[in-house]
Parts: C-alpha cells; structure tokens; sequence
C-alpha cells in the first residue's frame, strides 16, 4: 500500500511529518510518498535510519499556507504539496493521502479531483473526540458551514457508523443524533425530520443525544451538522487549553501544590494521554473517492504516524465500498 | 424589593432553596416570598433563623416536575410553585423570580402570563460560562430549539450586552458572533447575515468568534441561535464531570498520586471555585416583560443566595427599560 504524505502540511513541517513518516514506514507494511518541495524534503529526511521502510519524495513545488483561502489554494497553487497529493490519488499512484496542513484545501482538493462517492449528497469530517470510557466519533465538524438536511445528517450517520465499526474497532457502534434533549419531539427542524430517517437506516440508531453525550461514553457515534460540529472541536480544544493554564497558574502560587502535583505526574501523564488527539491520528474525510486523512495543524511526529495508520486501515477495510454499498441498499429499499 | 423564591424547584429543593433564601434575606436588602406548599416549606423554614431578614411563605398547592411538558405544566397546574411566582410578577406583588426548577415550564409561564418586552421578538436564556480570565455571557442557551433569524440573533446580542453591563459588571462589553471562523466570510447562511447587523449596532462587536473563544477570555458575550448554546452549555458540563470522574479513577490507582493531590488541594479547591456555576448565581430570562433568574437543577443553598442576588441587580439597574429603550433606537434609526 502506498500512502502520500503531504510534507509541507502543519505548523510543525516538514520535521515533525517527515519524523511521523519514517516512523511509520518502519513499523507498518506502507510505502510513503512524502510529496514536498525536494530540497528540503531531503536535507530533513536524511537525519533519519529509515530501518528498511521505504519513502520515496514526489516532489511540489508550493505550499498552501495554513490560512489560505482554499478555493484561491485550488486555482493558484496546482503545484502545491496538496493538489500534487491528490493527483496521486486521483492516478492511482497512491491509495490514500494524509496532510496536516490547510483542512479547507485538503478537503475543496480532494473533492475536486476526485469527486463524491455515488449517491453521497455531501462529504463531512469526522473527529475522534475522547470520552469517559474511551472516544465518541463526531461528525460533520467542519466540510459544512450549516444548511445540512434531514438526509445529509442521515448520510453522516451512515459514514460514521462504517468508520467507527471498520476503522476505530467498535462492533456495533451506537448512533445518536445531537439534539437539545432526548425526547424524539425535542429539536430543530432540521434534526426533528432526521429523527425517522435515521430510525428507519441500518444503523444501531439510540435516538436523540445531547452536548454531555459527546463526552460521557454513551455515544459511539455523534451526528450533527458542521457549524456545530465545529463548535464542538474548538471549544472542546479550547476548554483543555483552558484548564491547562488555569491550574499551571494557581500551582504557580504554592510550593507545596507545586510538590504535590510533581507526585502526582506519572497519573496526570496518564490521563493527559487519554485525552491526546494524536493517539488517534486525525480526521478523515468521509464521502470523496479516495482516501484522505486530515491531522491536527499542531501534530507531532507520533500524531503522523498514527495518522497513516488510521489511513492504511480505512484502505484495507474498503471504508468507502462499504459506504457506497450501505448508501445503494437505502436507495433501493427506499427508506 | 421583593423577590419570589420557587422554593419546590431544583434537585436539591425545598431545603438547599429555602437555606438560601434565608442567607440572601439576610444579607441583601430585600424582602423574600417563599412560594409553595405551605405545610413543607414552613417545616424547613423553622430550622433557620432569619436575624432580622424579611421572609413570607406564598401558598402553592402544586410541583412541576423536572421533565414535565411545559405546555402541560401551563394547562393542567395553574397551582404550581411557578405559576403562582409569575402570577406575583404580573400584579406586582413581586419584582423578580427565582425558579431552580424546570427551565422550560418557567419560560413558558412568564412568557404567557406577562408577555415579552415592546419590540422584541423571541426571548433568550443567558448562561455565565467561566473562562480563562474570568467568564463570558453566552445567549441563547435554550429557549429557542434553534431556527433563529439574523435580526434574532442581533436582539440576542443587545440583551446580553446589557445583561453583562449592568448586572455582571463589564464596562464595554465584547459581543462576538459565534461561528466556524473569525472572517467575517465564514458562517451558516444565517450567521453570514447577522454578521452586518450586529456590526451596525450600538454595541461593541468584535465580529465573528469560533468555539474556543467562548472560553479563552477573548470575548464578554457571545451570540448563538437556542440549539448550539444548548448543545455548547449541556457539553461544557459534560466535561466538567468527565475530567473529574477520570482524574478520581486515574488517581484511585496510585497512593503516592493520591497524596500529592492531597498536598495541591488548597489549589484546586481555589480552582474548582473559580469555574464553578454556584459563583454566578443562574442563568436570566432575557426578554419577557419581568425579572426571572433560572438556577441550575442542582443548585445549592450558596448558588440560590446568588440568584438572589443576580435578580435584585437585575431589577435595580432597569435591565429591561435598558432592552426596550435599545430596541426602540435600532428600530427609529433603522439599523
């Protein structure tokens, strides 16, 4: 299997992906293509044992900055790390890409050159967002600005059920629809029509979910439209941030606390892994044809790597024929 | 002034209600009606002594239930704790109301039996969510499932604007947009129409705002439509309970963690006060021709003297002429 990864892509690029990469091509059967511009590429690659994993370089020569607009990135830029990776995909000459670069350009490249599975209204982006007992899945946070219909939710629930059972290991993932309270009768509009949909689909649907069922465990599978979805990601992002400051500043008051929470470190390292997104690699986007994994802007090497495992798995399990045939069989069943 | 306490309302009622109700009557200038079945109320209310506060007991036969219907609770219990409080608003034996009980029975009765403010179309419920510095006023949490329109949107920016002057104290307060990217180009259809609206008001708009910045003390008021406030309100506390859960669990595992966690307690206790709710006293009703402070379900005695006290600001500083005076400007100016 042969994976492109975009080197350019991220604020820690390209050494931290090229790290990633080679971390990845010796412990996984994967061949890397690190598509970058050449020079640097390799000065960076050669301070690594690559350990018998092979890497080759595809070179491109620009990038897409990190706020790029990406229609602008698509028109401007067809040299860029992103577009050369998807017209990788798009010949065949990789079966799946990463980048942790521009998610906008990523997601407007991909779906440019390489189109929407049959019978998928719109792509969305999944997040794993890590829970009380392990991580819910989460989607659409972000391929839409708002404005998705009862059967794009439906679609999003679908793409997320296949890609929790196929790619995170849960058998029988159990799907919720983000409401503002369990009751079939409490909801939008939007996820008041959704509710059947989603009942009648072949999904192992548990009805309406609130904001505390991201994070408590009872959800495997979350579906929402993206303007909440991204809500979501960012104040999730926003609030560890938040409390990671907060206590450094109140522990810097006090010698003893400073003591106590040195004590305590091995238990907060622990925890603090827990609820690392880079332990499960990044984000997929879910709908085009082809594979296509988004990583976290700030991924480290160890993020990178399990993003192109997460890749390799979504390939080997046919994600996306698992998709299209699910989307086919509500089609014909008229459901 | 005279503030009507629900005392059957809230999981911890009627004593966490009635305790603080007696340190509000005796600390703060103002005078407290008690309303609800006389007989349990008095009970409690004799295990206290009031030093000198002014409390009276109101008759109210009936309970609304936490999950009940609100359109139920209006029809079938005209007797309720919540409908006799509304019921002193709207003859003017009272000048506010505290309920802890269910949130949408509460507005549903102040909106019916005292109608919304001139010029206002849809009401809202304004939460106080601690950030990094110290807490932001995020409106509406609730009391629209969604469905809001721009000019919506922009009434939900003037009545927190208020809400954070007068009652919690900010001097020019920052309202923000909450959306899915700082440019003023990125939103739903819904928010990309706000955008102009806002901007043109008499507030201090600070233009788009993304998840994060709801608790990173960029931003004093942020605006959302009722049905991502909620999801963003129900996540927020999910969290809170999750980190805890897992840090306890983490720490049950080691003694040496549990001892330094021991020795940072002071610490943490400072710091558990400053994010907890209890601090800011309940979320307001803003919009209905009255004063109505929401408490959290799970209220304490401390949390319920600071609903008291939020709702006498609330009628001192003329919360609501502020609102229609504002509503009245926009409306002669056309902005």
């Amino acid at each position: 299997m042969r994976i492109a990864v975009d080197a350019m892509g991220g604020d820690n690029a390209p050494d931290a992906v090229i790290e990633g990469a080679v971390l990845a091509a010796r412990e996984y059967q994967v061949e890397i293509l690190l598509v970058g511009q050449q020079g640097v590429v390799r000065e960076s690659l050669d301070q690594y044992d690559l350990g018998g994993g092979k890497i080759e370089i595809v070179p491109a020569s620009q990038i897409v900055l990190m706020d790029e607009s990406p229609t602008e990135a698509i028109r401007g830029k067809k040299e860029s790390s992103i577009a050369v990776a998807a017209r990788l995909l798009g010949t065949g000459d990789a079966d799946a890409m990463i980048s942790a670069g521009n998610t906008g350009a990523a997601l407007a490249t991909t779906r440019s050159f390489l189109g929407k599975l049959k019978g998928l209204a719109r792509p969305a982006i999944a997040s794993v967002i890590p829970n009380e007992v392990d991580f819910t899945i989460l989607l659409d946070v972000g391929a839409n600005a708002g404005g998705c219909r009862p059967e794009h939710l439906r679609q999003f629930a679908i793409m997320g059920e296949i890609y929790a059972r196929e790619v995170m290991g849960k058998e029988n993932p159990r799907v919720g629809l983000l409401s503002v309270g369990e009751e079939e009768s409490k909801g939008s509009a939007v996820t008041l029509s959704a509710f059947p949909l989603l009942a009648q689909s072949p999904i192992n649907f548990v009805g309406n979910v609130e904001g505390s069922d991201v994070v408590n465990g009872s959800t495997d599978v979350v579906v929402c439209d993206g303007f909440v979805g991204n809500v979501i990601l960012k104040l999730t992002e926003g609030i560890g941030e938040m409390l990671f400051k907060l206590i450094s500043e109140e522990l810097g008051k006090s010698k003893l606390a400073k003591l106590g929470v040195l004590m305590a470190a091995p238990v907060l390292r622990k925890f603090k892994k827990r609820i690392d997104y880079a332990e499960y690699g990044g984000a997929p986007l879910l709908g085009i044809k082809g594979v296509c994994i988004i990583g976290h802007g700030k991924s480290s090497a160890f993020a990178i790597k399990n993003a192109i495992r997460v890749a390799s798995e979504f390939v080997s399990h046919g994600v996306n024929e698992h998709i299209e045939q699910k989307l086919k069989i509500i089609k014909e069943q008229g459901i």
